[in-house]
């Protein structure tokens, strides 16, 4: 494995800039840690290129992530080095440098999904993939002006969950409804119905919107259903968009496995 | 009103050290922007300072917020310096000096309640809140090693909600045991019942646990009901606290008022 010491280094030079172009499309992303890079051999194989702590390479489980990277993708830094890449954080002492996979999108949506209609705190669109994949959903859009899902923030408020999801990300949410072959579902305060007033559809396309502004108005019209959630107005005015989501997708999900 | 344009004001150095010391016990914070002064000012009354962007006096809602806090306590500072203050990020021109307020724990619980044990990241603890707020809880008990809940952060992800509830910081939840009137309701992976099964009490004490290490084990083997979100556990390890904080409160509620 090549070792590197040097800071001038072209591979380290480009590994410091990467931080800066994080969530671009088509651009590479750094995954941080260990449980990161296991998902992502477990998934998608090697990665473009493998770092590591040069002092960390005898730790088991980084020992491992090395010896299922061919040897020629792999580099081994200098502690100080690894920690100044700004992509870094974790101090776990591997990273692999990947390119997110970009899911070809389906024309015609006939299962439980969710549309992510311009969430911008990349904590909750995180959270949010957490809790899709928890709720046993496969498949989400994020519009535009949705935070990066590999950016390094979502990432790890993903917890893994960006492995267990096909993720289409850029998407433009109006053009997606012709081919939806499930009715659209959203989160509303005004002309809804209570969430627990009546079933809700076994799959449906489900939609959260941006934190300030709610779903689109597009959306919301589009909507064949709006629901509620029984909050006590009197001390909030509303409720995260995670925690929303989470509220109704597990809503969904205790219906169906009462249904079992 | 007090017009202040040197950095060198000894009520401006004050301000700005005040970013340092926030959550601190007994420590006063700075509360930013308009929505939360309104909250403070209809919840408790005037704050002990009120600072002002001088070119922003003008503006409606911020002219009724001066309004209501005697002159001697406004500070009108200069653009710039209103904007070099740490614990100022809004940027909506309005900031009040508060002491937060400690109510006394009550010596026996019998509410629906919600302790937090040691849940370290502040967007969590907001949200968890916010959360709260929403699902009708009154009351909630921050664990030592617990991020504070008037820190600018969780301030801002609480969105109103710590004007709603009695928030006890700085408490050692096994001394609480005692006098918990409501049974100790846990979440948990292992020898846990599924969230769905049965019914939930009407009220009760859940207690939500650290994000990496989940409830402490003293307080799960003092839990009278452990119970399990049934979420798809191939595809992620577990929920986000906030989440699973969610499903668990709406869960109560959606059973409290169906029983209605």
């Amino acid at each position: 494995m090549k070792h590197i010491s040097s800071r001038d280094n072209p591979a380290v030079k480009a590994l410091a800039r990467l931080a800066g172009t994080a969530g671009k499309r088509g651009a590479p992303v750094l995954l941080d840690g260990v449980h990161l890079c296991q998902a992502w051999l477990q998934h998608h194989g090697a990665p473009d290129q493998a770092i590591f702590d040069v002092e960390r390479l005898s730790q088991p489980d980084i020992a491992a992530l090395a010896a299922a990277v061919p040897d020629r993708d792999c580099l081994a830094l200098d502690a100080r080095l690894m920690q100044s890449l700004a992509a870094v954080e974790s101090g776990q002492g591997v990273a692999f440098l990947v390119t997110p996979p970009a899911p070809q999108p389906p024309l015609n949506v006939d299962e439980n999904c969710v549309l992510f209609d311009r969430i911008q705190d990349p904590g909750n669109v995180g959270t949010l993939l957490r809790t899709c994949a928890a709720a046993g959903v496969k498949r989400v859009f994020l519009a535009t002006g949705t935070a990066a899902a590999w950016s390094p923030k979502v990432l790890r408020s993903g917890q893994g969950a960006h492995f267990a999801l096909a993720i289409h990300e850029h998407v433009d949410l109006a053009a997606l409804l012709p081919g939806l072959r499930v009715p659209l579902v959203a989160t509303a305060l005004d002309g809804a119905r209570d969430l627990y007033a009546g079933s809700l559809p076994e799959r449906c396309a489900w939609v959260f919107g941006h934190e300030g502004q709610g779903v689109a108005p597009a959306l919301l019209a589009a909507a064949s259903l709006k629901v509620r959630i029984p909050h006590d107005a009197a001390a909030v005015e509303s409720l995260n968009v995670g925690a929303a989501a989470a509220i109704c997708l597990f809503e969904q999900r205790r219906q169906a496995l009462a249904a079992r």
